[in-house]
């Protein structure tokens, strides 16, 4: 049976939420077994108050936590015996898959350190899966694995974004765009130029051109490709406007009973629109191209957010994502990344 | 008397929409005088149903436009009769600045090939006004005019926009930060960490360390500098999820009647947050290190918007920002942009 490791500890709702989201998932899902990562006691204690299928769920007893303040390298090394370094450790051993609420610096470094990347994958990126407008779908990739990218890099991003928008996502045939400041082929910095020549003389990418910023999430698309620090400053951009319309409107809310009365009767449609764009309810980003399926949940999840992680772990586990990436990248030639190179 | 030239053609409402801004904009600030750049016999027959000072309007007759559609290097070069190519020559002869809604690829050009840039600046940079959630503004730049930068760059965007916080929004010792995927000084692509060192070692830049793109509205700072292919690729995130939740919302209230009451009740809050973080509210993007003062306002930009931006461009003028930004460059030691170059 596939057996995912729970990182319990790093998060701000952590342990119980990690707990919970745990053994929420277990209900939801029988094919995995859950190792819950983290201080053995401590968790125990906290599962005395649930009911739950004890032959599904191991222990990996760590007596250290890593924070987010720590600088990654430095408390990878330092601490050995942290819930996350020991996760990125069972990776290497018979685990098939890991969910952390951890620092996403110290994830990346442990996984890069102890799990690695497939062969052949020049970097593997971090890839969050976010709603559209339409309703549907759409990953993009990296949002912060790798602030300086070579345009191969971002061919293999095509490449691994559109094998989990097909084996996990279920799309068919997904449709990629490269993320630009503007939509025509001529635009873009030197590296976005290069990279759409190549998805250009690329058959094996279904490439629908550049796009904006403005239409990440338009539903136009179904997989965004973009260097990691680029990635990084349009989600967190987004992150940021979405935050603060909420935060004015409910400051502005506070001064009027009119309008008081006005959101409870439209509390609804305002949770709807808050849940439409949150993107932490659609699971964690994917740390795609390590060897092992390892998902990073955002720091403030909830334990429903952690359930969706693990869920999209199994998800990944069992449709192969390893694998299938491992052949993709193997078989699909290489672009050439200009027209001087192409003669 | 200043002069400033208002482009009334290119814009989605033009020419009605310009027309209006800059008759309001007369009756606002009797400091200077409208050029209405277009077909001046379409403008005369639209001035024909308006009031206004006629001593203080003059026309710069053009009769072709200039389209968003069109690539903005040739159609510079083929419709020198177009109200745009002829806005950026009237700021080689006696104009104080242009504003105009066309089309910004072609503006640049145009200035660039018609106007030129301030004696050592590197790089003109596009520099739109932002509201933040403090209720303040934070002026942003390059949005979009430089998709490839060098650390140089971002230096003199540093300086010119604490000069256009300082002159023209009066912000005294305009805090300066960084665009970065991570606020410590060791985060960042290549650019952005030789940028970091600059910053640190210019005592003429009030430097405030790296932000992240969830917090370019937040009040915390007054000046953001980015390369032009960030920036353009932040402002749309945030235009395109600010639009998704109106959006979203809209849709998700239609399906319901106390929804639909529950709005009525909020209006003014909701256009209250509309307005917070309506940016086109605060003006247009300056390009700034132009010999002269140009701003492009949005293209969708209604009357009220045009009138901001050419009251703007006047305050711009006013203070004399060209000669300011000069004296500031040419004053302003360039600091190492890394150990090396400092050792």
């Amino acid at each position: 049976m596939l057996k995912i490791v729970v990182d319990c500890f790093g998060g701000d709702n952590s342990p119980i939420a990690n707990i919970e989201g745990a053994l929420e998932a277990l209900k939801k899902d029988d094919g995995f077994i859950a190792v819950l990562a983290g201080d053995e006691e401590i968790i125990k204690k906290h599962l005395a108050n649930y009911q739950y299928d004890a032959s599904r769920v191991e222990f990996l007893d760590a007596k250290e936590v890593i924070t987010c303040e720590e600088q990654p390298t430095e408390a990878v090394k330092k601490k050995p015996d942290s819930s996350l370094v020991k996760g990125c450790l069972a990776l290497g051993e018979d685990a098939d898959a890991f969910v952390s609420t951890g620092s996403t610096g110290a994830l990346l470094v442990g996984c890069t350190l102890k799990v690695g990347r497939i062969r052949g994958v020049s970097r593997p990126a971090l890839l969050p899966t976010l709603p559209t407008l339409k309703g549907g779908e759409v990953v993009m990739l990296d949002v912060g694995a790798n602030a300086d990218c070579k345009p191969l890099n971002l061919f293999h991003f095509a490449l691994m974004g559109s094998v989990y928008a097909s084996e996990v996502l279920g799309i068919e045939n997904p449709r990629v765009a490269l993320l630009s400041n503007g939509t025509e082929d001529a635009k873009g910095n030197e590296l976005i130029k290069q990279v759409n020549y190549a998805f250009r003389h690329s058959p094996s990418i279904n490439f629908v051109g550049n796009i904006e910023a403005r239409d990440i999430i338009s539903g136009d698309c179904d997989v965004v490709v973009t260097d990691g620090f680029t990635g990084n400053v349009a989600i967190k951009s987004m992150e940021g406007i979405s935050g603060g319309i909420f935060a004015t409107l409910k400051k502005s809310i506070s001064h009027s009973l009119l309008a008081k009365i006005g959101a409870l009767l439209m509390k609804k449609s305002l949770m709807e629109v808050k849940n439409t764009l949150d993107y932490n309810k659609k699971g964690g980003a994917v740390f795609i191209g390590a060897k092992k399926v390892v998902v990073k949940a955002h720091g403030s999840s909830k334990a429903s957010a952690i359930t969706a992680s693990i869920l999209q772990a199994k998800r990944a586990c069992q449709n192969n994502i390893v694998d299938v990436i491992k052949d993709k990248i193997a078989n699909t030639p290489v672009p050439p990344f200009s027209a001087e190179e192409n003669a």
